[in-house]
């Protein structure tokens, strides 16, 4: 910048357009400040426009489509049901732009001023934003980062986007791959794996030596729904290299002596926070040893009038981590208390039938100390899963066996991710084992599969058979 | 009975097998008691045989239906969707048979004894059990009348089954009607509205001058959607006499001079409870002023050691009330106090979309002296209703305008019911505003309009614009 150019004011800038980045924007607009979102790509950004929504537009389909192949014994009749992954697409970018336009229409009526450009700090009070030719500097009093995170395709992988894919590409195929390698174990991976299988990919995922990271009931649960799917899994390995040849891609594992061939390779990874070029260093804000930027519980980093939230903060890459931090930074530059907490983080993965998980796991609620009593219900033995044809999967839940209290809550089956704001209200308010036996369930609802696992505590769900002590360990 | 007559003994004996009974025959087994549950048509009662259960195989074929005629957008594409209501059946049967299998095995499990037969009080501890040529009588320490009710239709109308039909009939239809005509406002009635529409039946409604029973805010979401389905409704009217002709039925209305005409006619009317031909008079046990056995919260009628639950006694005639009575009525039995509160019962219809209501409306609440807060939020700007492309209907929170604590939650639209559980444990639990506004959603979720209802209590939902307070006044 040069000595006395002219700095524009403004109350708060955000860099970064994205879920928590809107987020914060449009709070801290509702809260009275003058509020200025740059964004350098699109409005939305990972999520909306190459993230959690183009996923979820195929798993919605893909669920669809298989849920279509089984509609004739409840008297649903077609010739032929084909999947076109090109219109589904087309779908996909209609609902992505109308989505885009919905967060444009609310910050122009929340009067928060769009930039589109890169930001870099120029010192702790102001940031330049490039934009082509143009360049302007602004003086704020306050500022988030939320410039999200990209995917980091392991050593040895280079993503063509082609048929190397990353997270970001995957969502964008036209064509149906043939044979799909699917690299991960997270719920990326899973949604893809499940998603592509029910189009009619051959698909088959390759796991280092981690289990999934659901809780170990799901994680055994979801091996067998695999194998059922004919998904196959190689276990404890990892990619060496990938390379293309023609169509197809041939994928090399460590310790294993036959290559894989795929037509396609998709590569789930941890993600990298994007830290870099925005000036940070020089402004002296403090970073963790992982390369995150390092906040408190307000999202104030070191300089405390610069926030920051979302990928770039520690803790798990998910959008609806962003959209808490982004709310906090906001009221908190407001001036209102506010903390953000990820104790009681919603975990959901939309897989065939889908995950969703709130609080301690089995495992994390033993490693912590707890001596805990559990009770699970299977949803084949639900009466509405049944008229649903959807009878795969259960409920399970962890309480504290000293106190009663309510410690994880764990699904995978239809209804689980809206079944699991009942756990994550359940554990803030810190629920005993007789708040969710005494309320009512409506009949016939998967909902009363909770119910029943709270009963299954104490041996006494209804509709399950009564058990020995020495079998219910076994559960 | 003949003096002298050998009496078997008993500890409990339950006079049907519906939901209540069954439940409350498993639970009472499940705390040491020997069970009897007699049951003189089909174990599982109206709800498992004519009622609950199979109504939601036709509301979940008709939304299956419904939504594969949209599924080209989203790039499924099959030849013809043709509707086969008698395939239909045959699945509502199997999957009725398999469901009362399952309870057959689940008394069997807990060694509970069925016994098929009419039952009829002798005295205060003594029953008879008439099946045929077989007559026995038993002794018993307690006893459950749970007997349920039957549809009673309104003078004028007799159901012939065949086209004019009650609420047990209707679910038995093999030939889809051209013109159905649905007579009552209640939920058995837009379920069957909603389900016949979507199979492709002209469906027109008769209503007598109350309006739907939901949240007013619901109704008249609910008006604006039966519209749109060309639902026709007609109100503030009565039948006064139906008769068959040929294929047709003719009804007259009151004050109207032309008759309207259908092919079949659904009368949905409030049950009457089965309390006739059991001996309760001989016996002595007290009834209400509208015939109900008079009970307290544990069940107990006026006979101390004689209970009663589900339809027969006072409240809404759903199996949610007799199943949680049945298991209060146990477990008193059983020395356990326990209590059946139905403050928060869950109400739920399975139209399209979905209502699910627990709570106080917002009349309710004002009617009770509250001042009150609201918020409400439509799942049109909500990001996954967008990605299912369900985006009718809104989720409504009522708050206690002094304390903040929750009065009510009113949902129409996709996930209604699974969410609605977190609506009646919020509820039981005094939650907050704070309570609701503090957790974490998934995103994108349906979940997460129900936070953004709690945010636009202080107009700060994130997805919704501004509005002043004159306006907010209107939602």
């Amino acid at each position: 910048m040069v000595v006395g150019e002219l700095a524009h004011e403004r109350d708060l800038i955000i860099i970064g357009g994205g879920p928590g980045g809107y987020h914060a924007a449009i709070r801290a607009a509702q809260l009275g400040q003058s509020v200025t979102l740059i964004e350098k790509e699109q409005l939305g950004g990972v999520c909306l426009n190459k993230g959690c929504i183009p996923s979820k537009v195929l798993t919605n389909s893909a669920e669809t489509f298989i849920s279509m192949k089984k509609t004739e014994e409840i008297g649903i009749e077609s010739d032929s049901v084909q999947f076109n992954l090109r219109k589904l697409q087309a779908y996909k970018m209609r609902t992505i732009n109308q989505l885009r336009e919905g967060i444009k229409a609310l910050c122009a009526a929340n009067k928060v001023e769009l930039l589109a450009g890169s930001a870099f700090f120029l010192s702790e009070d102001k940031i330049g934003v490039e934009n082509g030719e143009q360049y302007d500097v602004f003086r704020f009093k306050h500022a988030i980062i939320a410039t999200g995170s990209s995917p980091n395709a392991p050593a040895g992988i280079k993503p063509d986007h082609h048929r190397i894919l990353d997270s970001w590409s995957i969502t964008s195929l036209e064509i149906l791959p043939e044979k799909l390698l699917v690299y991960g174990n997270d719920y990326i991976a899973l949604e893809m794996a499940f998603a592509f299988n029910a189009y009619g990919s051959e698909v088959t995922m390759v796991m280092d030596q981690n289990d999934f990271s659901f809780d170990l009931s799901i994680n055994r649960e979801l091996k067998r729904i695999l194998k059922k799917n004919q998904i196959k899994v190689i276990k404890s390995t990892n990619i060496s290299s990938a390379y293309t040849d023609g169509e197809a891609v041939i994928v090399s594992l460590e310790n294993k002596e036959d290559s894989l061939i795929g037509t396609h390779l998709f590569v789930s990874s941890i993600p990298t926070p994007n830290t870099a070029n925005i000036g940070i260093e020089r402004i002296g804000i403090e970073k963790t040893e992982s390369g995150f930027i390092k906040v408190n519980e307000q999202c104030q980093t070191s300089k405390p009038n610069i926030f920051a939230i979302g990928d770039v903060t520690e803790g798990p890459p998910l959008a609806v981590k962003a959209i808490k931090q982004g709310k906090t930074a906001a009221e908190a530059i407001a001036g209102i208390f506010s903390e953000a907490d990820f104790r009681f983080l919603p975990i959901v993965a939309h897989t065939r039938p889908p995950i969703a998980s709130a609080g301690l796991s089995e495992q994390e609620a033993i490693d912590q100390g707890y001596e805990i009593s559990m009770g699970q219900f299977p949803l084949s033995s639900n009466g509405y899963a049944a008229i649903l044809g959807k009878k795969e999967g259960f409920i399970k839940v962890i309480f504290d066996k000293e106190n009663h209290a309510l410690l994880g809550m764990h699904m995978i089956g239809s209804g689980a991710i809206e079944l699991i704001s009942s756990g994550v209200l359940s554990l803030e308010m810190v629920a005993r084992d007789e708040d969710l036996l005494f309320p009512l369930y409506p009949h016939p609802s998967i909902n009363e599969g909770l119910l029943e696992a709270a009963e299954a505590l104490k041996n006494q769900a209804i509709h399950l058979p009564l058990v020995t002590k020495k079998e219910r360990l076994k559960v």
